[in-house]
């Protein structure tokens, strides 16, 4: 949490120019560091040690893996023509990345490569409580998956809207498993999240709901 | 095509020693070279060059190419616990993909690493027939996504069970993405397919539902 907390201090020193003052919600927003795009584990042996792993570090992840990580999930990959890492159906882009870390919860701004605070406080107990020794709230990292059925325009065909919205879910959980694999993080997703619960703390608009989580972090010890 | 012509030759000689004649179904089961378990494009790389392409060469895939392309979407990476490249909810592996080749459909059957025939016939046009070209005609390969709910065993709660199906058929289907992206291949998901007419044409059972289809081929010269 360091290398986020020198960023944040970044960030609230560069914003004294345009925000009124130091407190705004605007100057809790973090910029990551610019992403990997290239490199790492050969596909075929991140495949190979894709895996499920509910044991983790309560040590926090460095900003340039959260960005690493969230750009793999589903960062734009074309940016010229605002296509991503992870397809949607009709390209309607329905699914926002939330992060939720121990101070607060973020809304991951792909475009500008910012993490944008969007509430105070810890919600990654919303997330799930499966498994050995509470691990939502050890990892340091919980990502929620909301999507905004308006934004998808299915509305008028349910079981299509359901199907699309947790399939397009999927496409970006499985670059987030295959990150971690490649980068000796753990990590674990999660459908029995606390969609209410999270509505209200993240303040989401009736549209949007919080359809699935995955907690990210290292290995246990 | 030939690659799998002689594949199917060999199995056709190897098993006459245990079927009655050479028509009997079993013998039109292909078995598939050992597929690649490590090297190829890093995953970053692989994830830079994900996207969805609509415009397919007529030409066939390679046995070796179907195989490392088939273990890469679900096949089994840590064979001695049965568990896979991609995650299911609850670990129920409740997703089967069908393989539609020009002369018959196909069940992957990863432990084996087989193709058992199931159907003849040409089925890719059941799978989609979006954009130009009729591409689901023209590419050699469609895969089937198929979801047996009573494997999923959640029969009593079917939002989530359609949820937890999509978002496995998700983790797979971004395997796939990445897989072509990372060697040169083209592919796209598909969520318009028939699944009445692929249930009737694949003899599935009424707890089976195919529930997305995804096209895969060498991209259009």
């Amino acid at each position: 949490m360091k290398k986020l907390a020198i960023l944040l201090l970044i960030a609230l020193s560069a914003s004294l120019g345009w925000a009124e003052t130091a407190e705004n919600a605007e100057t809790r927003d973090i910029a990551l560091p610019v992403p990997a795009k290239s490199g790492g584990l050969p596909l075929a042996d991140a495949l190979a040690a894709r895996a499920t792993h509910r044991e983790f570090s309560a040590e926090a992840l460095s900003a340039q893996t959260l960005s690493d990580l969230l750009w793999a999930a589903n960062g734009f990959n074309r940016p010229e023509a605002r296509k991503r890492t992870a397809p949607t159906a009709i390209n309607r882009q329905e699914v926002d990345l939330y992060v939720c870390l121990a101070d607060g919860a973020y809304l991951y701004d792909a475009a500008e490569n910012m993490l944008r605070h969007v509430a105070d406080g810890d919600l990654r107990g919303l997330t799930g409580r499966q498994g050995p020794g509470n691990f939502a709230l050890t990892a340091p990292v919980a990502l929620i998956y909301v999507v905004d059925f308006e934004r998808q325009a299915m509305q008028d065909r349910p079981n299509d809207a359901l199907r699309y919205a947790a399939v397009d879910c999927g496409f970006i959980g499985q670059n987030v498993y295959l990150y971690c694999a490649a980068n000796g993080l753990s990590t674990v997703f999660l459908g029995s999240l606390d969609p209410a619960g999270l509505s209200r703390a993240l303040g989401l608009p009736t549209t949007c709901v919080p359809l699935f989580a995955q907690t990210v972090g290292k290995p246990a010890e």
